[in-house]
């Protein structure tokens, strides 16, 4: 089973590509999307297009995203929603199966702990795939988390 | 100059288009797209659909949709985000202008005044399109509003 976590943005777009054999993980790829300061429209534009070539090149058959709550910064949640309404789309358009993981739920995915900070957060993805530094921005360790938090719920099948 | 207005939602969608010349404002079409209490990606592909099946139609050069703001129901407000943002895209990939105007704006643009109530908008716009009735359900009447405003504003072009 191949998962495709998404860290949404309007300025960043973080993503990462697991597999799940057995209770393995394994990673396929990641990176970050990035749009200039443009209109939205157009960021848009380039998002739907870079999230639906990502999950033509890798395949997943699942998208992975952070449910949206209400924060301190609302302008930037607003933007946000909007950017994960289209990333969404652009996933099912393609015909994934969409799994929305909320902020606690991916913290104890991946730590045992709901309110875990992100350092712990970071470290503890950086351990299960096995890999030498943490990916950077943090968006892009947000991505995998996601969907290392997806993939080892105990329900996942 | 063609202008589809949108009130945006996810389990309803109101739309219009109007047409502008000189200082006439002509109505081309309007109605509703209406998603069944479905998962929201697929309402998402539908109002996509949708949306981009009105502009092949009724070819507008221009979106005019009310800009968003928090409410008092959050968990609505973050849906009806995400819509926008689908909704915003499939303008942006047919090649339409986009125009964001707050409630203020339209109400300001339809009325006269910024805070008027609802019926104020929906008999202003009713007579200004020179219609019979006002068009059902709300959501409806807000989009000829939204599209209204834009078009009467002193600086549009």
């Amino acid at each position: 089973m191949r998962v495709l976590g998404i860290d949404p943005g309007l300025e960043r777009v973080g993503w990462g590509v697991l597999d799940k054999a057995g209770s393995q993980l394994k990673v396929q790829g990641y990176g970050l999307i990035k749009t200039p300061k443009v209109a939205a429209q157009d960021r848009f534009l380039q998002i739907h297009e870079e999230v639906t070539a990502i999950i033509k090149k890798h395949r997943p058959e699942r998208l992975a995203i952070e449910k949206l709550f209400f924060a301190k910064n609302q302008t930037t949640v607003m933007d946000v929603a909007r950017a994960s309404g289209v990333i969404i789309l652009a996933a099912a358009q393609s015909g994934l199966e969409i799994h929305e993981l909320s902020p606690p739920e991916i913290k104890k995915g991946v730590t045992g702990v709901g309110n875990a900070d992100k350092k712990q957060v970071q470290f503890m993805i950086t351990k299960i795939l096995g890999l030498k530094e943490t990916p950077k921005p943090d968006d892009v360790a947000d991505a995998l988390a996601i969907a290392a938090a997806h993939a080892m719920r105990p329900d996942f099948r």
